[in-house]
């Protein structure tokens, strides 16, 4: 049974992320601050400290949830069409994903936006979740492409992941290649339903 | 011949323009500043607003320039390969895109960071330049996928473009998927190969 230290510590870990994640949602990942954190928590600044090393952590324990709820959204496209022709898997899997972004603008973007680049090690669980999500790709491009050597069908599924992301941040920026939801869609699944044709 | 002030208004037109560029490509597009800017050129702030309605008009010329030389990259690339096969002379263009923006970074992320989104109205020659970028493209494509309707043509063009920029945004970022040059290289061409197989 754990301490009442250790249940005070956890408790406070998750109250920590729900509030963090409220403030991604609603602000922004750059609204993430320490001091607004403890006040909301009713906690001391370096009380948070003591849960996690710094906000990078809560950072990422918020994208991990962001990261479960996108596969959990993925995999619920892709699911019932088990018996589904692969190119039609992948399209499904593809418009997901954008619906996923479009819902869930603020949190997916955060995803993205947190820097992987510090030299910091990303935590075990938090590749287990990319990972998990690039096993659904892989399914259908193996189908497609069973001429392909493994490490071709690796830089496929994360070509094929990134070329999708591309769709879908451009479009929603609405930068440089603006175009609506719909538009979006049939990009979407073009490219995809070229694969292994 | 144009009078006087038209000539000196023209030279600090330009001037601002190469001092800008330096300032994105060395520092990126957030250090672009009216005060900073003037000193550079010897004028005054209120000047700088004479020859540009605001730093975004400013901004946009500078990625205006970035664009031009990006198409002159990615057209150099294409030329010589006027009578490969069209997925060869894609493969070609998307790997100029990868040396470009890893050659140009701080530049090439400027194009993507302005934002385009205020209401703004995109002037006429730097939307001229994106159209001659996807002219390039849909020349390929249109051969690749002769069976596509005009609509669907334009979809997949600026499909490609995106994904393409997917991959190397992903790649360079180093962030969630980060590859290695000859990795991103490897996944530009296989997803490339795919189309009109």
């Amino acid at each position: 049974m754990p301490s009442k230290t250790e249940t005070r510590r956890q408790d406070l870990h998750n109250r920590l992320i729900d509030l963090g994640e409220t403030v991604i949602i609603t602000q922004g990942l750059r609204a993430l601050k320490a001091r607004e954190l403890a006040t909301q928590a009713g906690c001391s600044v370096g009380a948070i400290y003591n849960v996690f090393p710094d906000l990078h952590h809560l950072a990422l324990a918020i994208n991990g949830r962001t990261f479960k709820r996108l596969s959990v959204q993925v995999s619920g496209a892709v699911g019932p069409l088990s018996t589904a022709p692969p190119c039609e898997r992948l399209v499904a899997m593809g418009l997901a994903y954008l619906d996923f972004a479009q819902e869930n603008t603020a949190a997916w973007t955060a995803l993205f936006e947190i820097d992987m680049a510090l030299g910091e090690e990303i935590p075990g669980w938090y590749m287990a979740a990319l990972e998990a999500l690039f096993d659904h790709i892989r399914r259908p491009v193996t189908e497609l492409r069973p001429d392909l050597s493994a490490e071709d069908v690796e830089f496929l599924v994360r070509g094929l992941f990134s070329s999708i992301h591309g769709i879908v941040w451009l479009g929603l920026q609405k930068r440089i290649s603006a175009v609506p939801h719909k538009q979006l869609s049939r990009m979407i699944t073009l490219i995809l339903s070229e694969i292994g044709v």
